[in-house]
């Protein structure tokens, strides 16, 4: 990529006689760049060789610079893709992958927390039952929960669990576990597949007050069923999220 | 999956002396089921042999009735996964390959017009610029657009695409043409890679008139880097989709 032109260069000088190391200097001049939109969100930066060349460092000192980044949600490293600036909303890659949200969180490295609003086993209503291939009146767990980042609430979560596979599920400590998580590994269940839709909608009362926002704010709305290895479904989820502090990101190829 | 209940079961009687063909009877029936809500978008069917077995009629007879719903948009057959009910709005796979939106209707069979709105050479603003790999001055192809289904407008289209690898870009007929399809074959760049971002926006006036929703009405935003094989950036979109007449789906596997 030697042709593409510079406009990405860090040009200011580096003190390497300062009491901050240079690693800490580098970060600083990328996060003002970042902060400052010169380097806007989704800008790629240029490869390691070539930004450890033009400020003269090693490779092993713009690592530690991009890591503290990283570690702050302003870079994320995408293998084989590059590094790119995120901007400061959180981006699960949950159109492309069946991982849950504190998955991504967890890999990303971002720190979360999960509140149980409601937790109560209830006769499947006409809809869902036939979604998740129950007979009418059979019953299910439904779970609210919102999870929020250190920016506030990101997203308000409501689950439908299938009961009849997830017996004493309604006193499981959700608030600490991914659901996906537990069924898998408490109950042994071969989650394979999923099929997410992703729309706009603007929040309702109850919602809007648990994210923070004023009726009508545009939420991203994601409907979810997820099913076993054998074919059965397990799980219909609908997920309410702060559209301005997540965005959902797909990184694609076109063969 | 015969240890599935069948809440799904095609039960009304089929008259095989009507002058109806039965294939028509049962597309009748399954539409019926799919408006009345009965089987609820995302449903998935149970299987040919099962759903052929339960009607007593061959699984040529009741592929064709599939067809004709498959047709009309209400059921979406992946292979593989099994045939689920789409509801009455489009389901762009976009948010999982990378793929357009004109690509995605034409392989799906919706029928659809595109109006180009405006296309113009103009000096890239410098983020642009900086997400382009260009310099600050270098020009771009904008291109605005207006993208419709039977339903009414569904998105409006917003690229912006680096003049230096498109000469003469700006006489192209983009209204019958998907800007994918003319970058690969008029020019021949090898798109590979993109990344999309899915965020909710308020629709603001211009756009709120041109998809015909009121102003403030939540829209999906979708913002999109397309590269090419060597690594450079050829394209930048920002795309606002009518939720209620297109949702992005993904079909997704655990492993």
């Amino acid at each position: 990529m030697s042709d593409r032109p510079h406009p990405d260069g860090v040009t200011e000088q580096l003190d390497r006689d300062a009491p901050a190391p240079l690693h800490a200097q580098v970060s600083e001049q990328i996060r003002a760049k970042i902060l400052s939109a010169e380097w806007p969100p989704h800008y790629r930066l240029r490869s390691e060789p070539e930004l450890a060349a033009d400020l003269g460092i090693s490779r092993g000192t713009l690592r530690r610079a991009l890591a503290t980044l990283i570690r702050d949600g302003l870079l994320v490293q995408v293998r084989g893709r590059g590094t790119f600036v995120t901007s400061t909303t959180i981006e699960p890659s949950i159109a492309q992958k069946l991982t849950t949200l504190s998955e991504d969180f967890a890999r990303q490295g971002v720190p979360y927390t999960t509140e149980v609003v409601s937790q109560r086993v209830m006769a499947a209503p006409p809809p869902l039952a036939t979604l998740l291939d129950l007979s009418p009146g059979q019953s299910v767990l439904r779970l609210e929960r919102l999870r929020s980042a250190s920016t506030g609430p990101v997203a308000w979560l409501v689950n439908y669990v299938r009961t009849d596979l997830t017996p004493g599920l309604e006193q499981a400590d959700l608030a600490d576990r991914s659901l996906f998580g537990l069924l898998e590994n408490e109950y042994g269940l071969k989650i394979t597949t999923g099929r997410r839709t992703f729309t706009a909608t603007a929040a309702t009362d109850r919602i809007a007050t648990a994210l923070g926002v004023a009726e009508g704010f545009p939420l991203l709305y994601l409907e979810q069923i997820t099913y076993l290895h054998d074919g059965r479904a397990i799980e219909y989820s609908d997920v309410w999220i702060h559209s301005e502090r997540m965005r959902v990101t797909s990184l694609l190829s076109r063969r």
